[in-house]
């Protein structure tokens, strides 16, 4: 059976980064997706490790040849996620994992509608501001950015599959295992084993 | 939250009964839905908990306000799953539970499309062969017929959500149950609280 291509999106504060990472190390046989990139390596990230490191040209080269599932250009440089990387790795039944914004996740979604959407959100506007506020790293304005920024985000709800809210933890990854766990045995991702054992 | 509607259904032998009896006992908050039939009690059996029993009169009248989400006539008698019971229970927050042929199936997927459909299948017809024979009460007719059946049920797959594979017992019960739990986290479900949570 093929693997899965998971898309985990969500606000800044929702605690999304911490569940991916945490589904990772839970979840056998599930990857983190890697991403391309055209921004300079740093320290000692290797390439096809942390990122595929491209040019500028070669990674114009990918979007020309639709390479990507989704990119984006970021203060000059691109970031974008290789199709064949997320290809290889659910045809030989891995789950493919990754983090990104409402953007990215429409972008892939359009391109891989079989993608399984997961909007990860705080329990309410309330606390993800108590959140950012306890970080006391981010100064007024841009808590009241994010703020903004996380109703625009969650505005998008419909293009997800399913949503967590991420009131509890360990609660919120248990959800999401759950809910990767169960896609194996939606109806249309059986489809040709279901054809199979008809036609036996 | 309301709780949902799970269909289960699949061929005689697949061991849906047995799932639906174990997702009973281990899932909180978790009900059999009870039928309406105009056959006589049996034994012990007590008006709204075996059954709810009706006269012809009172069966054809349900039938007439469109007050059940399937029915069938078997043998002279009607059975039929009376939707203010579903409603009430879904609610109050309850899952309620019911285990039905497909033909029912897809009459309640028609009137209640929110629906869970569950549809328990043997991980292959050899093996239920082999499971129907291994009963020894079945005669060889009886066993050709089965599978037949079985065939023709697991050909309206479509109308389910889900699909479980019953090679494991344990296994089968795992992944029913985490379907149970995903279904509470799927966008459809919580647009309400959303769209609450967005206008905040």
């Amino acid at each position: 059976m093929s693997g899965l291509l998971i898309v985990i999106a969500g606000p800044s504060g929702a605690g999304k980064g911490t569940i991916f990472h945490s589904l990772l190390e839970r979840m056998p046989n599930t990857v983190a997706s890697i991403s391309a990139t055209t921004r300079a390596p740093r320290g000692k990230e290797v390439d096809g490790v942390e990122y595929f490191f491209k040019t500028k040209e070669q990674f114009e080269e990918m979007i020309a040849r639709d390479e990507l599932l989704e990119y984006a250009n970021v203060f000059g440089n691109y970031y974008g996620t290789p199709k064949k990387f997320v290809m290889d790795g659910i045809n030989s039944g891995k789950n493919i994992i990754l983090e990104i914004d409402v953007v990215g996740a429409e972008q892939i979604k359009r391109k891989f509608p079989e993608c399984v959407g997961i909007f990860i959100m705080p329990p309410s506007f309330e606390v993800l501001e108590k959140r950012l506020r306890g970080r006391a790293t981010d100064s007024e304005e841009s808590i009241v950015r994010r703020l903004s920024e996380a109703k625009r985000e969650l505005s998008t709800y419909k293009m997800f599959d399913y949503i967590v809210f991420n009131d509890n933890l360990s609660e919120a990854i248990a959800q999401t295992e759950t809910i990767i766990k169960a896609e194996r045995n939606k109806i249309s991702r059986n489809e040709s084993k279901i054809e199979q054992l008809l036609n036996e």
